[in-house]
């Protein structure tokens, strides 16, 4: 890529092309970046990944990332224990954190169900989630999983697998999305919307 | 950001924010990749950062960045040491090092003569290329420059204060880029190739 800068660095130029978003031209601008700002970005960088590399992990009870056994959330005594939500994965829970709207704690699958990546209920944490719910008792369930097939897919699977649980499983609202424009919108999402519609 | 995820991650996600090409957005999106890929990428990369933010430098004789204190061009003893090629920065050294088309050394000035933003020829490496040029008794000089107003300043500047040193300076040929469509060229670029047109 640039053999006149040396191994070391065409070798994070490569490490680097493989960030999502970044491809091999951005990641030179990107080096060539850090090389410049030494002091400001390229060392604390370098330290923070590898503090982050040393101390990062998965909750063991809800497989949020975060840098103790027990996630900042499951840990938190003021998030209430009646209701757990269920994400797809990190990215999900997150944007749901951004919301603001969720006191509850989270349950991430860490994908959906899906025949053609031959992934079944047992490489995601759906048995784990049935056993949680059915220890704690826990009174609610929120699927908050993608609407694509295979999103929707693994919410009807997981309600079928709660059955009995005597949790009450409920699911996102589908519909306009708020500062979205009728005209702009696909076809799926008005029939969705038309069907929940609501009294004004 | 996530306060759910500790402050270790969140740092890293604010520090990743800052190189070009990634937002807040898309840094996110970067540490949950690198959290989940951790051996195989988040490890590596926190090495390789650690490895360049130790070793990288400038060379002392171009201004090229390498992991030592003479670049690989200029340590190279089969480069034409007859002809310097003047860049901006590291960014266009690395672009024509990657057209496989100059076979000499360069210099690099750190920039280009801006009135507005206070970049005069002291703040560039203006004056260690005259010193470079008449020292070394190089015979020519070719000013690798963008077609910019600033960038062909510097080129005249630069020109200028080549005079006597006895080296011929020359500058990159403008005219229609290799695949270019006149249709979509700007008028500037058709100007110059006019000027600039040869017998067929």
């Amino acid at each position: 890529m640039s053999d006149s800068a040396g191994k070391e660095i065409d070798q994070l130029i490569s490490l680097m092309a493989k960030l999502p978003g970044l491809g091999p031209r951005s990641a030179r601008r990107a080096v060539l970046q850090l090389v410049k700002k030494r002091t400001v970005l390229l060392e604390p960088l370098a330290r923070s990944l590898t503090e982050v590399a040393a101390t990062v992990r998965e909750c063991a009870i809800c497989g949020n990332v975060g840098t103790s056994d027990t996630c900042g959330i499951c840990a938190d005594p003021k998030r209430d224990t009646n209701v757990i939500c269920v994400v797809s994965d990190v990215a999900d829970l997150w944007a749901m954190e951004r919301s603001l709207a969720f006191k509850g704690r989270y349950h991430v699958l860490g994908g959906v169900l899906s025949a053609l990546d031959g992934i079944g209920p047992e490489e995601l944490q759906i048995p784990r989630l049935v056993t949680r719910v059915k220890k704690g008792g826990v009174p609610e369930v929120v699927l908050a999983l993608s609407a694509t097939i295979d999103g929707q897919t693994t919410a009807h699977y997981i309600a079928d697998q709660l059955e009995g649980s005597g949790a009450s499983v409920t699911s996102l609202a589908q519909g306009v999305p708020i500062g979205g424009e009728l005209d702009y919108l696909d076809d799926g999402t008005i029939t969705a919307a038309l069907k929940a519609r609501k009294t004004f």
